[in-house]
């Protein structure tokens, strides 16, 4: 667990600050990786879709499958964590990684007024109207490509390179993922007006996990000596 | 966590040895001071009778148990540890601390034989018989006066000053332990060809637990906002 790159990197910034070196790091964050690992191990998962930054995860979750089939029984599949190549990181409102950290995200299911006021945060430069426009640096026009087809996104490099107004350009960023939002929004404000259809949904979730993490967790317990005397 | 005596021991040890300070430290050993908490928390416990060494460890809890209450709701009682003015370090067979660690102990349910040998095995020095030998500097003497009488004590300590010899200083050890062990023995070894009977004693244990714990822990998952949607 003190090999994790978070609570590394949560070391260095408090010793940079003259701080404790664990100032702030609660059991909570520092044992995460022991929660994931749970998560993948209980259901024998052998591919795992994740981020780069996952990948450390994913390896941790492999060596203590390593270590528990070695030290009590072959129980646990070895999990490999699976990257998609075409995955983008994309720039939040401040034009830094988009992250809950950060407090720079576009939520997915805003108003469409939240969603305008939003678009129209993104930080940009102080370029004028006509004057052409760096697309590849540009935080719209990133985003932009992450939802618009091929032929869109050489469309609006063209209209940056033409000066497009900023304003404009928010404005044509704000269309574009609002009408691709449009039949999620709508699915998702019903789901969320359902509790008792989103209970629902868990419940029968957490029975067909059950179903699988139940008789795995018995070998789990037999395997290391946890069961009746009789 | 990392305030722990225990794993502030284990660092220092690593240091001194040139390994890596967390060599050999698992999360188990790492966390047991929040697994402890948890056995105390989830019955409100009040008043908790421990050895000096454990003092730290319920002031943990008692710490977890305030963070809890302050940052979620008033729900656990915090714990005061309970210290016996009496209660004794016993010596092992080699003279240090009696500790399962140090693999000096004398278990209690040993059998007579056993029982024998182990006492056998008391390090003692190499006075002769007729030599005056140090009641309060003897293992042997440490242990009898912690099954003896106050007379039977005082008894020991003439025949220390008259220089009994350690044979026969162990032979009444083994006597006095042995009488006064015999009815516990039998007890335990009756208990333990019949599993059916622990295995009854613990489920009873558990469901009396339950009865306490379960309401307890409702309480817990409510206040932290897990539960039921509808």
């Amino acid at each position: 667990m003190n090999r994790a790159h978070a609570y590394k990197a949560a070391v260095q910034a408090n010793e940079e600050a003259g701080e404790d070196p664990d100032f702030g790091v609660t059991m909570g964050l520092f044992s995460y990786p022991v929660l994931m690992a749970a998560d993948i191990l209980m259901f024998n998962a052998q591919k795992i879709p994740v981020g780069r930054d996952q990948i450390q995860h994913v390896e941790m979750a492999r060596d203590i499958a390593q270590r528990f089939n070695h030290n009590f029984a072959e129980i646990f599949t070895l999990p490999e964590a699976v990257i998609a190549d075409d995955v983008a990181v994309l720039q939040g409102l401040d034009g830094r990684k988009m992250s809950k950290s950060y407090n720079n995200t576009i939520p997915l299911f805003l108003t469409e007024k939240q969603l305008r006021k939003s678009i129209n945060k993104i930080k940009t430069n102080l370029l004028e109207p006509g004057e052409p426009k760096d697309a590849d640096g540009s935080t719209v026009f990133q985003i932009w490509s992450a939802f618009a087809s091929a032929q869109e996104t050489t469309r609006m490099r063209g209209e940056f390179e033409n000066g497009i107004a900023w304003g404009e350009a928010k404005k044509q960023l704000f269309e574009l993922i609002n009408a691709e939002l449009a039949a999620a929004r709508d699915r998702y404000s019903r789901i969320m007006d359902d509790p008792a259809y989103i209970e629902s949904v868990l419940q029968h979730g957490a029975e067909r996990a059950r179903e699988h993490s139940g008789p795995l967790m018995q070998k789990v317990r037999a395997a290391v000596g946890i069961g009746s005397l009789t």
